[in-house]
């Protein structure tokens, strides 16, 4: 089973991440948790979250960049899901050695995070945190899927790219 | 005028982190923000907040580091109150010029912050994004102070860094 947390605070506005989850959500054992569709008053149902990871072997935090990280929400589920003693710490366990896959959207062209870039920053640098999250609760991190200049790609740009998604769920899904 | 915008999840829990506000909030021109009380509720006061910065020569980011990061409230806070046409972006230039000090505690030592240690990433690493923040936004960043073990640390060296605090804080105050 794969289940998607997906983070975006205005969805009306999403185009590349909304194909990209389109491409996906009908594929069998896929369950998709918009965060900010469950949860617009930002109060996180902890319980629910748990249960739907429970029987995950692929965890997806799918997300436009905002401000080089996640938007407040999915942050704001880092910050009271995965707590000590459910997601790490001694004895606990819950996400252990399942595959976590980060889908980042982002705004500008790939060429503004590098070091000369407008944003003066890398992906690589702006995945670690996010990344050292997944290692802390035992998950194996995937390489990324980065998605740039997502709201001015092409139709047939983002077909590809919904394409290119689908086939990294392909080992996850719940026939296999 | 200083600004503090300070976000603490678990104000009660929160040993070095009141002990450096407690340090500084009687200072002349110094404004404590702390949204988690200000917002239990998530609920930001956009205009509110961008009128407290308004005055400030120096703008405090203050916070326990939470999942590698700013938490969720602070981050919703860059979400919501430095959006394009007002923080950034043409013609907005509300922070420009405002000099920004990144004040953080962990709870781990700090070599736990190291490429070998428990985190695997610096802390450096880790204020990057929160530097582009400010600089995105026009602000100088000023060199970040950062408080480790914050919860085990003695009541001298709490104390201590109270006093660097208000130090860093003395070229800003109202009565200069």
């Amino acid at each position: 089973m794969i289940v998607i947390i997906h983070a975006h605070p205005f969805s009306q506005r999403s185009v590349a991440g909304r194909a990209l989850l389109d491409a996906v959500r009908d594929l069998p054992g896929v369950q998709v948790r918009s965060l900010y569709d469950l949860y617009p008053d930002f109060s996180i149902d902890v319980r629910a979250e748990r249960e739907a990871l429970a029987g995950a072997r692929l965890i997806v935090w799918q997300h436009p960049l905002l401000w080089y990280s996640v938007p407040a929400l999915l942050k704001l589920w880092f910050d009271v899901v995965l707590v000590r003693g459910w997601a790490f710490g001694e004895g606990a366990a819950a996400l252990a050695n399942k595959d976590c896959l980060w889908v980042a959207t982002t705004g500008a062209e790939a060429e503004a995070y590098t070091g000369t870039g407008v944003h003066g920053i890398t992906l690589e640098a702006l995945g670690l945190p996010i990344e050292r999250i997944a290692r802390m609760c035992g998950m194996r991190w995937l390489p990324p899927m980065i998605v740039h200049a997502a709201h001015r790609a092409g139709a047939e740009a983002v077909a590809a790219h919904g394409r290119a998604y689908r086939e990294r769920l392909q080992p996850y899904l719940a026939h296999e």
